[in-house]
């Protein structure tokens, strides 16, 4: 169901999976005054969790349209996150920014954002945001500020609206420079409620994270250092 | 099943949507002596004899894998391909290559790249190939030289090999400068059977093309050009 909205409103779609990143980049762009469309994905990930996380999260900030697309990437193979690769567990928080990891999904911020820019192109958008970061990244190449750079720069090439309509396609990264715990105090800024957020790649059946897989780590450090305590459950 | 291939072969996934443009394509990197790894989306067309025709061809040259991924861009919407939006009938066809068509998918050469840009990383292929062309183009932004050049900028920078193994990701666009008559003429010298593909947008329920639809038109254009008689059955 579309929300009333105002008709002057720019409209952005913010790919939105439902950790403390998406939900506070999806804060920004409300804050921005953008009328929010939110993007999900179901793709076969262990942690379908996220996806029930994105929910509450959409319905919190209600946005206009929230939309959940189902694709495989399980056919692909090739990453501890969809394929029976184990998630690997309580490394040494120097070491997750080094190398990449087995969780790293191929060409998934490039699938993902392809979406969102074919929706984009549907509703009228010309703002996508990706909640990215580039400091505790985790070591994935397509969460580098150079990479969001050259992806903008082929979807303003890409769309009949950039050709047709001379609206450049603007991909908004604006957590790329933050550490975790700015991102924390960013979102809390701007009314995120993180009870509603999963981050656990490797979460039980009722929803509670590990506590020791790389993206827990990260959040757990984060919360740690913004002198706060972390408001999901953990097993 | 994967066939049998020389170690040293290199590897490259090539995009086959069934028509004379990917047919060739793949012709083409066979004649390179690449490993062909072919790639096709399901993607709630109207079309799904494209699927099938994807099948013989690939079948046909002997590929080392056929891999369909079904995406559903139904949801997205906007598209006479995958909504519910008439086919343009009998346009003139100087105007195809005038104005965007309603047929246009938005961003579709865009996921497709994206989907083969993950395919390539997990089986290790640092070639894609993609039978897009700008001459008979039919309007569609995202079959344009500077286009597929900056989407090969951003795969260097996307991907864990490019990034780890230096091994730069290459989008070969082999017939961009040809028009559809050069096309089916190299598709011939390479041994392409042209009756296994197939074009139209709006197809009969027995597979049989409309002969009146861009698609159609160009194709029926190009053989005319050539000299030779289209294989396909119209209806």
């Amino acid at each position: 169901m579309e929300k009333k909205q105002n008709t002057a409103e720019k409209k952005a779609v913010i790919l939105l999976s439902g950790g403390i990143d998406s939900a506070t980049t999806l804060a920004i762009a409300k804050s921005l005054n953008f009328a929010t469309y939110a993007l999900s994905f179901s793709y076969g990930q262990r942690h379908s969790v996220e996806v029930d996380a994105a929910r509450r999260i959409a319905r919190y900030f209600e946005v206009c349209r929230h939309l959940i697309v189902n694709i495989d990437l399980r056919t692909l193979g090739g990453s501890a996150l969809t394929a029976d690769i184990d998630v690997p567990k309580n490394r040494d928080l120097r070491d997750v920014s080094q190398k990449i990891p087995v969780t790293y999904v191929p060409a998934r911020n490039t699938i993902f954002l392809s979406y969102a820019l074919a929706w984009a192109e549907v509703i009228g958008a010309a703002d996508i945001f990706i909640g990215v970061n580039a400091l505790d990244y985790s070591g994935y190449p397509d969460c580098r500020p150079e990479y969001i750079a050259a992806f903008e720069k082929m979807a303003q090439l890409a769309t009949k609206s950039s050709v047709e309509d001379n609206q450049p396609m603007r991909i908004n990264a604006p957590l790329i420079n933050l550490s975790k715990e700015q991102i924390i105090q960013k979102g809390l800024k701007l009314g995120v409620d993180f009870s509603l957020t999963h981050s656990c790649y490797d979460p039980s059946a009722d929803g509670s994270a590990c506590g020791a897989c790389d993206s827990c780590l990260l959040r757990l450090n984060g919360f740690r250092s913004a002198g706060l305590k972390d408001p999901v459950r953990y097993r």
